[in-house]
């Protein structure tokens, strides 16, 4: 008997979550107890984990309010919940396995059920406590090539892209990203920046004056503004990833629309440099360099191979555009790498990765490390392609600040 | 009294036109005995004139069917009307004077009523006649820049452009574009191409068997599928502008949607040297040259001020990029010229400036000279950014062909 009415659109209760999901999920016994709680500490929505104590059974529903949890300064549409139950049910099609099963969306509540992965943990977290992922760079590098290359100019038929490309319009999400990762680290102008004391004489040389950087910044925002190549993930990083040791989830996709195919994997592999850098600085060894260079050369090689047998438009199939077009797409992976690099270690959503550095010294030295790579990165993009490239260029910025 | 009712679609006759004039528009008196004609010539649709002699008041009604005109095959969704009302009153806020006026648009019968310009003639015909525009190249090259800076990132705010982008997806048009102009003329696998027997070797040769050419047209059409860095016209020829020698008048922005920035000017710039080479091979003289030197000239003098003056981004305000920008603009209206040289030669929809030429070896001449530029601009696109640097290469294709 349901006490609740789910007919216009409220932030739920716990209680109310767990009404919901008895009342509308098969999971569940129309006469279950259901235990509910809030497990959310992300930026943005409400996470709820309900289990039935006596089946075992459980699930979470993500909802998204109107406001970011972080701060009632962004205004994001609920609508991103749309978004996200679209792209998981494309997920869950293009990469079975690598992504949770999505159970239900109810467009009123703006809400999303879907598998509960609390026997998961987040990759970044995983990480910090000494944890081993060893499926996690094939995994991720597998789940980056082939939602990309299906997605793709010459493997997509151009009108079922189109109607992505409109459904997959994501205003608000996509002002987050335009505003944090490509304006903001590199101009000051919204004084919204969270930098060290310590470090800000070297924000203001190496990134506030340096126009040189400042035009390459430009010219891959204008990309990000205008290069619809893929269907992007859009928010790629250690956080948006679960996993235990033989299984890898990749979570969040809210923030998904049309953009440069290298943004995902570039993301990612500045989140790696972040945990490599992390552990250097606490005077640790972990995987993260490992991963790192593994991400990237099984992703170059399963983007090659997928390529070559998807590809379906006879213009994309002439001598020399596969490698052509592939290099563009490492190209910026390299330069959104650099990007974040920067503006995870000087804009207003740090990295647990550097902010839990106990020693103020050493992560003042590890986040010089990041800004050194994150410019490295984004200057050399044309040449940046192997995993051994990112590893020689990330080594060379821990030597500088002695990290190595 | 009205004697049709217009609450379903169907294409209209001449007098359920007039009758919809005389009943939808103020123009007209409700007594008024209104003459209607049919004059549409184009590829794809219907347009009535509508008269009323008593006052000489008189409008232009443009209807979209189905189906193209040119053929039935290619089905084209009636939608297309919407976009170009809608384009239309955009044109009319940015570039008055230089669009028809627009009075109405009918969303049941997908029809758009509009200023009647039987005092003009189409640029192409009128050059054909030995006519002379002087305003021309300078009302076209306003009309190019002031419409793409306007709509080009860091001018138009982000979530601005995001909701146009969503209102100018135009499938049908694009599909067009994408098979006529950036790969049937490369590859003849739908044998849809129309071309002078003597003709065949030279393309077989010259087009299909280029590899590197090809390699070339693939990069341009994969900007042309993920390259929304303006609301571009998409249709930008000298069919597509009605002149008088005191007048210009943009038509037929159905093709619209956000695309490459350099699209338009390199189209006319290509339609410009078809009157060029039609006259040289007719032997007559004619002021296309001169036209196209003052287009691409005029155009860069007035993007570069409009830019200085309208980008609100600051990201976009850093030295150097302007003309980084303006210069990726220009390659690409030169491989946009050197595609629409191509396919208007060799493609399903030819240009009466070379089917017009009555000696069949002056034709060939002509034709061989059109390729030979539109190759030339293609691989020499990121050098080619000034009047002088299109007119050299235009003498010397022609000179080839002894059309100097």
């Amino acid at each position: 008997m349901s006490s609740y009415a789910f007919d216009t659109y409220r932030l739920l209760t716990p209680p109310e979550a767990a009404e919901w999901a008895r009342t509308r999920l098969s999971l569940f016994s129309p006469g279950a107890a259901l235990e509910a709680t809030e497990i959310g500490d992300g930026n943005l929505n409400y996470i709820f984990r309900i289990v039935d104590p006596a089946t075992k059974a459980s699930v979470v529903l993500k909802q998204s309010g109107d406001t970011a949890r972080i701060s009632d300064e962004f205004k994001v549409s609920p609508d991103r919940n749309r978004i996200e139950h679209q792209i998981l049910v494309r997920y869950n099609e293009l990469v079975p396995g690598l992504v949770p099963r999505v159970y239900a969306f109810d467009p009123v509540l703006n809400l999303t059920a879907m598998e509960d992965l609390s026997d998961h943990v987040i990759l970044r977290q995983g990480w910090l406590a000494g944890g081993s992922f060893p499926r996690a760079a094939d995994d991720l590098a597998e789940f980056a090539a082939r939602t990309l290359v299906a997605t793709s100019d010459g493997v997509i038929d151009p009108k079922v892209k189109k109607a992505l490309v409109r459904d997959f319009i994501n205003p608000d999400l996509c002002e987050i990203t335009e505003d944090l990762v490509f304006t903001e680290p590199f101009d000051d102008l919204r004084s919204r920046n969270d930098i060290l004391p310590a470090l800000k004489p070297f924000v203001e040389k190496e990134l506030y004056g340096d126009q040189r950087l400042r035009l390459e910044v430009a010219k891959l925002k204008a990309g990000f503004l205008s290069g619809p190549q893929a269907l992007i993930h859009g928010d790629y990083h250690t956080g948006s990833v679960f996993v235990r040791p033989d299984s890898t989830k990749v979570i969040d996709p809210e923030f998904a629309f049309f953009g440069p195919a290298g943004f995902d994997l570039g993301a990612l592999a500045a989140n790696a440099a972040f945990a490599f850098l992390s552990a250097r600085a606490g005077g640790r060894a972990n995987e993260a360099g490992d991963f790192l260079v593994r991400l990237i050369d099984r992703f170059v090689q399963r983007w090659d191979q997928l390529w070559a047998t998807s590809v379906t438009d006879p213009s994309f199939r002439v001598p020399g555009y596969a490698l052509w077009h592939r290099n563009q797409v490492l190209a910026d992976a390299s330069g959104s790498a650099g990007l974040e690099l920067c503006r995870r270690t000087v804009g207003i959503a740090h990295v647990k990765d550097l902010t839990s550095i106990a020693d103020l010294q050493r992560r003042l030295r590890a986040e010089r490390a990041s800004l050194r790579l994150g410019k490295a990165l984004i200057f050399d993009r044309g040449r940046v392609r192997t995993g051994d490239d990112y590893f020689r260029l990330l080594r060379r910025a821990a030597g500088r600040e002695g990290l190595d």
